[in-house]
């Protein structure tokens, strides 16, 4: 039996073609390249991809396996009988980093360090700084999980939120008590029915003044006009990875508001990203080899 | 017996009043101010002092507490007769803040990413990231401690030196050996005729290309002008939170070069300081109340 599989560039080929059996057919393909002549068994597609371009693959794939964590608006496109991946195990451990960026960048003054630096300003300001803040963990799965990992030296007060509580876990309805008491929150959940807009104007206020709203998940979990209100009176800070919408557009209050600090959704991009896609696609391969399913179906 | 402690300004006075026996003269008093009548038993200085303040202090004092780690200069100052503390345990875990701060910040974009904020700018590009990076510590004193313990979470491999080698610590001798595997070296050690002028011309040479230098000790450990000259080519970055000199002179070529992040001298200086100094100074009093000599002696 021969295994076809698409990656999506002829880099990746290049580094998985040492790596695969002789039995499987490895070709660069994309979404919207002229149909090959019998279909992909499995299709390996780009990082930065329109889920829209994925409707025309009903026949032409048999399974797709995305470089994303989040999948948020992907179910209305994958064809039936197709089967879709997520990225597990690819960016959670990068996305957690950029959480620690924000957090640590926002602690000890950046944005405005940097704008000292352009201006050749030597100022000395007092910052927050992190040790002995108080931390709300929204979310406890892969990125939560790397989150504490990087966490723990920082010597902060770490509080756990999920949906439901269990052992040292807090559920999500009690975040009343403990938003009161959070210095910053991390928002590491995904974006679905039950979290867009999680962050509105009724969460903000009841945080303490000038603490810090940290999301590396997806910008619609927060409302973003609620966080401009809040942000621009000083009431709280933020730190985003992501925003909503998505390129932030030109003149957007918080580009330039003082408290908001942002990086354009680089969460999980690194440059040793391949060090971690590479091998899962290897284990997929390995698996259909084997005659079993991918893993990681999250559209099936 | 009266014990006469003065501290350098009314906000430490007013913390630290509810908190000391009855038997403690508790005032106000900075070097140069008039001298009281009789001399103190504990000078607490302020946090930014001239050393060459304390030249006047024979017979005025008896004790010093600084309230910082480093006393580079500060020996030639201090009277004889007059013992002087340095800061354990105020400064170590932010200054370890500092460098992960300095660290993540570079190895994810800023300060361009700072920049394309202030342009407006939604630009992308793949950033080397901090996962998988080879560190090496240069210095495993409160700092360097202070350091491991926050990176330990964050997936790198750790190699460690210390003037001489130990289990598993490199002596600085090794540093040919272990420069050209470098990622990230991270300077944690104290300035004095053993380590001015460590970071040279040659120390550069033998980073890998790219490599990024971390320095949260003390300026001159850095030779400035070998510096410039390799970030000038690309062959090194640097993230630096001390220069040599301070303040950094306007024009000097560090404010703006690529691959130099620059924070002005706020390693330990977080809001959170007097959380660590009020106890160190309190358990300095009830040594002295109790007959003993002060701990962290350094100038005697």
């Amino acid at each position: 039996m021969t295994l076809r599989v698409a990656v999506p560039d002829a880099a990746m080929l290049g580094r998985l073609s040492s790596a695969v059996d002789k039995d499987v057919d490895l070709v660069v393909w994309r979404p919207g390249d002229a149909p090959l002549t019998g279909a992909i068994d499995l299709l390996v597609i780009p990082y930065t991809v329109s889920y829209d371009s994925l409707r025309s693959l009903g026949g032409l794939a048999r399974h797709i396996q995305s470089q994303s964590l989040g999948y948020d608006g992907a179910d209305q496109f994958v064809p039936a009988g197709v089967t879709f991946s997520n990225a597990v195990g690819v960016h959670e451990a990068p996305t957690a980093e950029m959480a620690m960026t924000l957090i640590l960048g926002s602690q000890r003054g950046w944005p405005d360090v940097g704008r000292n630096q352009d201006a050749q300003k030597w100022e000395r300001p007092t910052w927050p700084g992190l040790i002995g803040q108080r931390v709300l963990l929204i979310g406890v799965g892969g990125i939560g999980r790397e989150f504490e990992k990087r966490i723990a030296g920082f010597d902060v007060e770490l509080t756990r939120v999920a949906r439901t509580a269990r052992d040292d876990i807090h559920g999500i309805d009690e975040l009343p008590v403990l938003l009161p008491n959070a210095d910053i929150v991390v928002l590491a959940i995904p974006l679905n029915d039950e979290t867009r807009g999680l962050v509105d104007g009724a969460f903000l206020d009841q945080l303490p003044p000038g603490a810090l709203i940290v999301n590396v998940s997806r910008g619609p979990i927060v409302d973003t006009d609620a966080l401009v209100a809040h942000v621009r009176t000083g009431a709280v800070r933020s730190a985003l990875d992501v925003v909503d919408p998505e390129p932030l557009p030109s003149g957007h209050p918080l580009w330039s508001l003082r408290g908001s600090l942002l990086s354009p959704h680089l969460g999980g991009a690194v440059q040793s990203m391949n060090t971690r896609v590479d091998p899962l696609v290897l284990s997929q391969i390995d698996l259909l080899l084997r005659g079993e399913r991918p893993k990681n179906i999250v559209i099936d």
